[in-house]
This record gives structure tokens, sequence and C-alpha cells, in this order.
């Protein structure tokens, strides 16, 4: 028979406090720049797109960062999230790990992302905000950001990447549902979609040219503020309540992990589950190995550069010190869309230059392979995206069995499938394919990257 | 600002026994009857289809039946579910009454039919069963039972109204995935399908026909048994866990339902969420009123007839004492799928015609109208069917706002609508229909009953 055991926390066990990594990382990120005049960028260039209290957390060095009370009420439709043992996974491996898994697609919008859409609105609400704009790819963040929009009466204008817009009409009707204007982009409503449309009328857009037009959008207009789901440094911030969790539901069970995994695209995931616990491996001594993996077809941080690149393909935001492939690199077109982004954050990829974390990339098969094991044995089916954190937990499990000796290791689940059924019934019929890269592909996007950083 | 609440209860505090609603009822059921003797049907008859223990069940009169173990491990994957206070939606409606909602929508199926399709599977493999059939209209009671069957090890055969496995693809694929072998029906594997087959190469199939497929398979091999995912007995039991859960979650508010509301196809979520408050009207005193929601298309509680009728189209099921529209009856294409069926479980029907419970029927249009008012304020998605509930709860919240007087209300969300979007979307464009049905249609199908009980 099979055994499976859920870690709750009570709703008074849910932290109230967000962890801020800025605040022990032994070398800060470097600052972000100027495109123009390469200096750093300051409060007054970013307080056209984001509330101040936002523009304040992204250079906070306070440790811990009070989660307000309002932000705190919506968690709580479906905070705390379960932690899971995945003893079914266990025995099919026939490993002596341990495996746990936070599972966060029991949120509304189906991931973890409404753990920093609700805190944004939440942000910019106060500061008296009617109007936000957006991008999403195949709509995870979208879909987040209009659930939480909704609640604080703010309208959202979503510029979703046009070839998802027609393909993935589900995650369309959901921001629809929740009050959202969907545009595909490029659109005729902004410059930047004009220019491209001009170009190339049958567009079939990026994610990259989303964002410059939400981004458009929101300059233009003093009422309208921009809103982006990852990469930057407060959205990582408010994802930490996954890890802080996480560490509390693991101390009732008396493990402490080895290994802790997320899958990677822009980091927030990642940043989650994972900075809680380099916390204590800065502050107690621990040796938790941090793995974030991404796709072998976009591996930024296995084979990119460490060097200074613009968030967008249109060059319209600042420059950030990360780990790219070059703003231009476009990924394959795997099934994990929140997963094809050329760059990743600042603090991961310092932290990575600091070897402070590890990474590894997996190829697409491998991932499925891995979440429909996990979907038949344990029961929840995985997100495309979060299938890359199973299949290095698979690969750390089975190490543990060669080497004959226990470990723990924990990953986060970031959301649910069902609304990528079409892919698993692709790999079953053995017509999903694996994507390989070669280092020119890479050399080409990455050596058009102006050299600021110097090796 | 809005406030919303969870009321959670801890794994521990999750009820260990199921409710039997059979041993408290004033007036028994009426025993199924077989079709061609008319004589009651016994266990023998029923052995080749279920487990003895899910047989004995159907006839209990013990009040408490003991959740087994495995079961109850399952169970603990998303159970307890949550308990919400809908602040939000009561705020929305100016209303003094209080609004809480049970939400079964977090199981991995996402809805309720997991609680009766672990069980169901348990008991089969308990049986040393390897192999289950079942049928499935647009595909929630075979996602569960392929979630269950799965986990216990048992392979599963399920017959898909065809259009929904043309139309529906995505609950096909979370099927499969869970390793379910999912045959569009009518299909040439069964003689009732090849009949249907010969007559129309081209006929969409139904639940009806699909029953049929499904009991025949397993009637003609001893190995393989029977599953249905509502209207017996057994069913509406392992169901009373949302209720009982709900009772012990009240309880931690201090308030206590005034009305009780639950959708209802078949019973089992009405019957799930429910029983346990008659159970308080019978044996404390109490006046819960409890409100079953039907479809205005197919409207078997408030306009059928209260006679013996068969559970499928081709007539292999006993007869069952029920309020039904007549087994030939054809239910418009609304999209609460699960609501499209032509009777009501024998224990139901009875205590409608014992007046113990009211039932109401609402049109579709003001049930979609209902549930994305609730996504917009209260930020989940609910099901179509779940849509039937809400509406209720909302004509009682306006009552009471009339009224002047408060009350409170709970009523069942049992499942997600994540499924059900393009629905969605066809009612924010304008695009829904409300289907009327006249009582001279009503009369075709009724009249061609054979009077067993005489009114």
């Amino acid at each position: 028979m099979h055994k499976i055991n859920r870690i709750n926390l009570e709703g008074h066990e849910m932290p109230t406090h967000w962890y801020n990594i800025l605040a022990d990382m032994p070398n800060k990120p470097l600052p972000p720049l100027h495109p123009l005049t390469l200096q750093p960028v300051g409060p007054e260039d970013l307080a056209p797109l984001f509330p101040m209290e936002l523009i304040k957390q992204e250079v906070s060095s306070e440790r811990w960062i009070e989660i307000p009370e309002e932000v705190y009420d919506i968690y709580r439709i479906w905070r705390p999230t379960p932690l899971y043992r995945a003893y079914n996974l266990e025995k099919q491996l026939d490993t002596p790990a341990k495996i746990y898994y936070k599972y966060e697609g029991v949120s509304p919008a189906g991931s973890h992302k409404p753990n920093t859409a609700v805190a944004q609105a939440y942000y910019n609400w106060k500061e008296g905000i009617k109007r936000i704009t957006t991008e999403t790819g195949a709509g995870q963040w979208g879909s987040a950001l209009s659930f939480a929009t909704q609640l604080f009466g703010i309208q959202l204008q979503v510029f979703m990447v046009k070839i998802s817009y027609m393909q993935k009409p589900y995650r369309k009707f959901m921001m629809n549902t929740w009050g959202a204007d969907v545009i595909p982009s490029p659109s005729e409503l902004t410059e930047s979609g004009r220019k491209i449309l001009e170009a190339d009328p049958n567009s079939p857009g990026s994610l990259g040219i989303a964002i410059s037009e939400a981004v458009e959008m929101a300059m233009k207009d003093p009422n309208t503020h921009y809103s982006l789901g990852s990469v930057l440094n407060h959205v990582l911030l408010h994802q930490t309540i996954i890890g802080l969790e996480a560490l509390k539901q693991l101390e009732k069970t008396g493990d402490y992990p080895d290994v802790v995994i997320g899958c990677f695209g822009g980091g927030s995931n990642f940043g989650g589950i994972a900075f809680p616990f380099l916390h204590l491996n800065f502050m107690e001594n621990k040796h938790t190995r941090i793995v974030a993996v991404e796709p072998a077809s976009c591996p930024k941080l296995t084979r990119g550069a460490f060097q200074y690149d613009f968030g967008d393909v249109a060059g319209f935001t600042p420059l950030i010190p990360m780990y790219t492939l070059g703003h231009e690199f476009t990924p394959a077109a795997i099934h994990a869309g929140g997963l094809r982004y050329h760059g990743a954050g600042a603090i991961v990829s310092q932290l990575l230059k600091d070897k402070l974390i590890e990474a590894k990339a997996v190829g697409q098969l491998e991932t499925f392979e891995a979440g429909s094991l996990f979907a038949r044995v344990e029961g929840i089916i995985p997100a495309p995206e979060s299938n890359h954190a199973i299949a290095v937990a698979i690969q750390e499990a089975k190490k543990a069995k060669e080497e004959g000796r226990s470990k723990t290791i924990l990953f986060n689940l970031s959301g649910h499938g069902f609304f990528d059924l079409g892919a698993y019934d692709q790999y079953f019929s053995g017509k999903l394919e694996d994507y390989s890269i070669s280092d020119q592909e890479i050399a080409k996007t990455v050596g058009k990257l102006k050299k600021i950083i110097q090796d």
C-alpha cells in the first residue's frame, strides 16, 4: 500500500515576514545600470513604473520585511501550502533518500506566482494606482496578476505573446474571468508593437516584445504602473514565504534537507524555496546544497555569460548584471514556457558566481519522464516547469541509492499541469522532442552584448 | 480592503468515520428491483460488479462506518479541505447574511469525486480486483477514478462519451497521465456499443450508453468490476466527509447554518455536504434547511416523477426508486455536464418525498452570472456545476437583505472551473443560452416508465 504524508502548517503558523537575502549575501549584486549613461539607476528612474515601497524593497538591506496585513489575509486563501513526503516516489525509486516537496499549485491561479502578484497589487493600490500593465507568455504570470489586481480593484492590461494567445485560450479566459484586459502582442497599441508589425505583420510575438509593450504603456501614463513576475529582487523577496513555510514544516518532521532544488526561469520560485535555506547556510553554518534547474535548451546558468544585459528584447529596461544568453536569444519551443527566458536575476547570478548555489540543465524528455512518473505515483500532475525540479530530485535520489546512503531532498513543485495536459499527451505518444543548442548559437547572441563586466 | 478567511482543520482533526444516513432516515428508501423479476436485488446480483464491502455499505444500517487507514492516508493528500467565509461576496451583495463555502476543488482531480473514487478503488483492491471499468461524461469522474486506481495498481478502462472525448481532450489526457485506458463510447468493444453504431455510425454517445458499455465489460469478465461515481448509497456515504469536516470547521467559528446548499446531478456532492447536517436535524432537533439545486433544463427533482427507473439508457442496471425524467430523457447541452442526468439517487429521492429537503431549479445564465461574480470577488473560479449552488446561495443572501435579518448560509463548492474556462468565455461574450423544457417533453419520457410505484 501507498503511504502519503502531508505536513501542514496551521494558519497562525504562517510566517509574518519575508526574508531579504540582500542582507546576508557576502557579495552584493552589482547595481542595475541606465542603458544610456551606464550609471546606476536610482529610485527616480524606476518611479514611473513601480510604487516606492517596491523600489525600496529592491535595494533594502533589512533582513526581515513584514508582510502587510492585507497581503497576509489574501495569502490565507491558499497558504500555508502543503509540504509532502513523497513516500510513493521513494518506494518506486527504491532509494534510501527521503524526498519532500512543497506544493504551490494550490493557489487560485495554480502556481507560486500569486505570492508576489498579491504583494505588488497591494503596494500599487496603497499608492493609489488604478491601472497596471504587464506581459505574459503562456499565461501563468498574467493570470496570477489578474487574480491579485481584481481583489484590489485595479484594472489590469496584459500583453500576451500572440502565439500563446492563439494557442492557449484557456489562460486568456482565466484572465478575462478575473476582469483583465488581454491584448495579443505585438499590438497596434504601442510604438514598439507597431514597429514589429510593420516589419512582420504575422509576427508570433515574444516575451521580450510583450515586456517592451507593457513598459511603454506604463511609461506614457502617470496613473499606470508596470509589474514584473520574476527576475527582480522584490519579486524573489515575496516568494521567500515558500521556503520559510517549508522550514517550519520540516521542523515538524525532524528532517533537514541536504539538497534543495527549484526549477529556474527568471528565479522567482527558485529564490522562494532556496533563500531561506541559504540563510541558514550563511548564519548557522549549514551545508545544504542549493540546485537551480534550467532547460538544456535555454542554459543561461550553465552555459551563459555573466554580463550586464537587458531584461527585454527591445532594450527598454535597465541593464541588469546577470547570467545571460543575450537578450536576442530565442529559446526553443519547449512546453515549460516559464523557463524560456534569456537571463537570470541579479541576486541569483551573483550567488552562482560566488559558487553558493549550483546549476544543472536537463533535457525536455527527461523532465516529462520524471513528471509523468511523479503524477502516477504521487497523484499530482505537475507543470512542465516543475518537472525540471522533479527530474533532478530523481537524479539525486538515484545517486543516493548508488552511494548507499540516505539523504534528505526537498524540491519545489511550483505549479499544477492542468493546462499542460496536451504536452503530456505528446510525451506519451512519442511526439515530444529534446532540443540541443550549439556553442556557436550561444556565442552569436552573447557576442552581441556590450562587455561592461570584464572577466 | 478585502478580508478573506479560511477555516482549516488540522490533519488529526479529520473525521475518522463516514456518516450513513440510512441509519437515521424516518422512511428508508424502497429497495432496488431486478428489472425482469421486479424482486429486490440481493448481494448475489451485485457481486459481479462490486466488491462485497461496498454491497454491504449499500444497505448498511450502521450509523458510523470507519474510514479504512489506507483510504485515510490518501485523503490526507488534499483533506481536510478548506472552509471559507465569503466576506467579499457578502460585501458585494451588501447582505446581513454570513456566507460560508466548503471547497472541494483542491483535490488532485479537482473535485469532490476522489472522496469515493479512493474508497471504491481500495475495497476493490482489497478483494484482489485487478481491473475496473467505468463511464465518464465530461471527465470529472473518470479522472478521479484514474487517480485512485493508479494509486492501488488497478487497471482502469473508462468509456467516455464520444462527443466529450473529441471536444474535451484535456480530461482524457489527464486520465491517460494517470494510466487509464480511455475509450470513446459508443465503441466496437461491446455489444451495446456495436448495436448503437450499427444504427448510427456517427452517434455522439451519451452517459447512458457509456454506462451500458462499462457494465457489459465488467459483467463478462469475473476479474473485472464496475464503478459508479454518483447515485448509489455507498457513493453518497463516502462523500459525507465533506459535511463532517464542515461541521467541525463551523464549530470553530461559532456559526451554525440556517441553510445548506449543494448542486445536484446524481446526488453525491449534495449528499456529502448535506447529510451530516440532516443528522443534526434528526438527532438534535435543528432546523437547517437543506437545498438541492438542479439545472432548469434537467429538472428531475422539481418536475420529475417519483418512480422506479433505470440508472442507464439501455436498461442494464437494477430499477432504482427515484425522482426521474425517464431514462430516455436527453438533457440539453449545458456546460454543467455533471448535472446532466435523468434521475436522483434513492436516498435523496426519499428525503425529498418526505419533505426533509428542498429542491430548486436554476437557469444556466443565472448560474454563470453567479459564478463569475464569485470568481471576481472571491478569487476562485468554480466549475459550472458548482455555480448552481452559488446562484442559490446568492438568492438566499439577497432574501436575507430584503428581510433585513441575518442568517448563515453554507454551500459546497464542488470543484474548480479550470477546464471550463471556454464556457466562461462564451458567457462573457453573450453566447451562452438558457434552455427551457416543456411539460410535454417531460411527459413524453416519464410516460414511458412502467408504473411500479402508485401515486
